[in-house]
């Protein structure tokens, strides 16, 4: 299915191609490295309490919207390696995920 | 930006506010919950070889689909709580990525 | 040096050499199990508050105790292999954060 | 029990003391921590082949020394604040261990 992540998707393969890092991007490497920015994102929570990190100053909302784009090409590209559609396997995952936790029925 | 993501991101709002989770989604969490999701998707691959991870079988394969859903969703709903476009982001962060790292010439 | 954590090491070695798992623990894999134990831990807390997670009930804290000891014995063996004393190391890193961090004089 | 990371553990209070770091220091933020720095310790090996992370230079050993280091020394901070000695959880695991997988017989 075409989306709006396919030229991200593509852009990707392209920088990988051209710098031909594409000998480093094993599944198993690119696990890691999105396993590394996800941390280099919670290393900005680490030490605020959950209220200041409900209020944050622009600043650091501009660093950490950074540390989300990087999680987010690893991501891209660990899926893109697999053939796996992220849209496609998110809304599969919320399916499962409202049998597993089925919602209280709402009050009479 | 209206994009294939929005109905996504509503669903994991109405998701969240039909538990009553909202208490527990504060940024700080859902970054400690989106490293957690990225570790148990780099387990699947820890004692793997590289060539291994290049090549896994369809079972395999089919449950690092849900872990990588599941890293993205938190994505999602992280980037949500903070007011940024993913996307956008992701884009932003390639810009500086190449200038960073410049592609070599090609041969002449 | 010779320390409390002598024996500990030395079982981990037999142990691994007893299992033939030698050649799946290369350095790389073993940061990679670190990490994935790591967040094993972080799991546990990530929907409690802070002051949850100051009141752990018994059977919780027996929980944790058993991640602490996986990262701890994926430490060891990672230190191992590559020939560092995690005691030397400790107090050498707490000599450069002294430095980094001097504490505030006491009031006179 | 006494062992010879009491000292360290000692040294770890007082300087989280004078610094007045207590107040950061739950266990929900020390577990967020550690698991920060086994992510810093895991970039090291991201884009290395199994065989490179088996022969480090120097340079780079000592550096994921201190790395080491960093990890550890939350890890004591954190079972310290549980009430956790280190070692014995690390024993009886190994024992547990023991018991999950056992060795194969060696050939009569």
């Amino acid at each position: 299915m075409e989306s709006d992540l396919q030229p991200l998707i593509q852009a990707l393969r392209d920088f990988a191609q051209a710098r031909n890092w594409e000998q480093f991007h094993s599944p198993k490497n690119l696990a890691s490295a999105l396993s590394v920015e996800a941390a280099e994102l919670l290393e900005h929570f680490q030490w605020l309490t959950e209220a200041q990190s409900r209020s944050l100053p622009a600043d650091k909302r501009a660093e950490i919207g950074t540390e989300i784009a990087d999680v987010f090409l690893y991501l891209l590209q660990l899926a893109d390696k697999l053939g796996i559609d992220v849209i496609e396997a998110a809304r599969s995952k919320m399916l499962v995920n409202a049998q597993k936790y089925p919602a209280p029925s709402p009050p009479a």
